[in-house]
């Protein structure tokens, strides 16, 4: 069997991997349209502030590793078409037969409609080459400006005060973090930043970028625009093929497209709310991972299916950890859905140990079961796992009000701030 | 209504607390045998280590609260008997009228059959009073042996290396935290200690505490043994008033003993396990509270019920955190209960960020139902808690192997440790 994908980021990289692993015999080959083998783009704001030492780094798979498992390496090229019905993927003057096509053709930066946007002061941060444009420039600037408040916006700012650059985030919603945070989660994030000299404009439209970055509110002055405003499903060449798209690829659950034999993974593909059953988007690493797997399965004649997501993401600036699982109250909101919420406000260890605040922020139906929960503190991977876990187990905050957990002094309170919350939310059940 | 609870430790306090939350007017009373308030027996080996200040900051409750929240405390008194008929309790030369009654009784230290265990270099290590004795001897001894590597023994013993005092940890069962860990994982918390400085003697019984501490293998100098071999429920009293006990006072669900309105909680209290469905004991502060909260809603004219436990617990030793819930080897085997297991050895984050080890060991019934996880390493907290909400949601380690997490490389894996325990436990599955 001849298995070609088209994209080979961390969804096609780890497709190739996966199938290898249940398959020893068949061809398997990534065709990538950059010229560079995959690396961990969540990686790149750690290089930029020098938590990592360089953009090497982020490339964790050698050349060596891709021959041990037999995967071909086709960089640079650019599929311009597939013939369904020969099975066929044609790039350049090449024309290759496949058994089975992954489309793994990831995501593009979106970039909001700004005069001046091509400006040489600009940078839209989408990949490693861009990454590598900021990191040249920081050694000579002074004042820098992000346009978006989201993880990578923020994490790039982060960056840029590691190197003593004065940076302001320019965000057109009304908080930082808008996909995963409420307003008033968002606003404790917001202080911390400032606390740290991260300065944030938020409800504000950049408008135009010439000698100075013009918003709907006022002028500011920098050296250096980074845009990070979100990315969205490259489907170019799904559409131009007929392929069904929405938001991005549509996908059933075996991760198989509308046409025979051909899969798609990653960023390029739409998921579907694991609370509201609708479309989403979900271009996290971890989804491209769980996707490539499930498509690894069925592609080797086993069977999987991929799930309804809650897109469970977290980050960590200045040394506080933000998580944020399933629904936020905007959403709610969009949706028609009432929810409850319990927010705690607490400290990670009893008042004798050295310790950290937390607050936890739950969200559930009014039958009470839990649907989101944002949490920022100290701690937080395994706390953001237990509460996806709580909703895709459908549990009540009644329940979790009183559950199992763990607790010693040196490593937590007595009572768990994710449960506390959960009680404050089952308190108005009654 | 009068609300008398006899024992003030941590069961019997939340007790209160929980019941003057819910309700304003009745009477509550504690009679507590000790002659102090609740203070943290968890937080004990931190005062001996110097990581908490003294040992006043483990009493968090003072006295204005108690009066605050108009909670009666009666020290010093050991009640002598209660006339369940006419709902009377007695100590000393008084008696009290009660509607309800709180049985809370506690724990005491088991001590090993051993010659010479009246001997004054011996320290039975259960209360704040036996601590405050280490506490003072610490300062002038070079070399202790405790006895019993359970979590406090070695939280003992970690706070006498941090005290620059030379110890030996002596266990009679074949690892150390028996309780919590299978062999091999135990294996790696043993090395750990040993770098640090911790020797210990596994398979090896202490027969005589003379001079030398002289066990069936080998003698052993020292000027002060710790015992702290585990603890029995506190059942006399229970037991002499006819009180169902089995290994503690047997509770219903809404943690009513036989004796109409003599309710109980805490250390005194047989729980019923998870897995098994047997008794099992689960002296855990964790439990005592959520237990507190459910005799609460109960005498409070509201419905909770108390579910079986897993008795999921944590510690952290030299940096290293322990983590455990659910069935461990040894008692699967017991219980005539076939387990396939799923262990990862790997790191906590990314290859390019500093990072640090993590061990995870998951339990699964033979149709993947996860029965029991051991975690070492760091950042367990949320962890645990995740595997205990796994369990009693009883998943399979095969959905668990592709279940949703959250990454970014400051805070975690690309590949969520846990799941990759599940994952190599599924396997086993095919």
């Amino acid at each position: 069997m001849k298995i070609v994908i088209v994209g080979g980021g961390a969804a096609g990289t780890r497709a190739a991997i996966e199938i290898r692993k249940r398959d020893r015999n068949s061809e398997i080959l990534i065709i990538n349209e950059k010229n560079y083998r995959e690396y961990s783009p969540c990686g790149m704001p750690f290089v930029l502030s020098g938590d990592v030492k360089n953009f090497e780094a982020l490339q964790t798979l050698d050349k060596k590793f891709y021959e041990k498992m037999k995967i071909g390496l086709i960089l640079g090229k650019k599929v311009k078409n597939i013939d369904f019905q020969n099975k066929k993927v044609m790039y350049e003057n090449t024309e290759m037969y496949y058994d089975k096509l992954i489309l793994a053709t990831g995501s593009y930066a979106f970039v909001p409609p700004i005069e001046g946007v091509d400006s040489e002061k600009i940078i839209v941060f989408k990949n490693i080459d861009d990454a590598k444009k900021i990191h040249e420039k920081m050694k000579r600037i002074k004042k820098a400006v992000v346009i978006g408040a989201g993880l990578v916006g923020l994490e790039t700012a982060y960056a840029f005060v590691k190197n003593n650059i004065n940076v302001t985030v320019v965000e057109m919603l009304d908080r930082v973090l808008p996909v995963m945070l409420d307003k008033d989660m968002a606003e404790i994030v917001k202080k911390h930043l400032e606390n740290k000299g991260i300065k944030s404009y938020l409800n504000e439209k950049v408008l135009e970028i010439g000698k100075k970055v013009r918003t709907d509110t006022r002028e500011i002055e920098c050296d250096l625009v980074v845009i990070s405003s979100g990315v969205r499903a490259n489907t170019d060449l799904a559409k131009k093929l007929g392929i069904e798209t929405n938001y991005g690829i549509k996908v059933n659950e075996r991760m198989e497209t509308n046409v025979k034999d051909v899969y798609a993974c990653g960023d390029c593909v739409e998921c579907t709310d694991f609370i509201t059953g609708n479309p989403i988007m979900s271009q996290l690493a971890t989804t491209a991972v769980r996707q490539a797997k499930v498509l690894a399965e069925n592609i080797t004649g086993k069977e999987a299916k991929f799930g309804p997501v809650l897109n469970t993401s977290i980050t960590e600036l200045f040394g506080l950890e933000i998580g944020s699982t399933g629904l936020i109250a905007e959403r709610a909101e969009k949706e028609g859905i009432k929810v409850l919420t319990g927010k705690y406000r607490g400290k990670t260890k009893p008042e004798y140990m050295e310790r950290k605040d937390i607050i936890v922020k739950i969200l559930a139906d009014e039958e009470g079961t839990i649907l989101g929960s944002q949490i920022i503190g100290k701690a937080l991977v395994g706390r953001m796992d237990a509460m996806c876990l709580a909703i895709l187990n459908k549990m009540n905050v009644k329940n979790l009000a009183n559950i199992e957990y763990c607790y010693a002094p040196p490593v937590s309170q007595e009572f768990e701030p994710m449960y506390l919350a959960c009680d404050i939310a089952a308190k108005k059940l009654r």
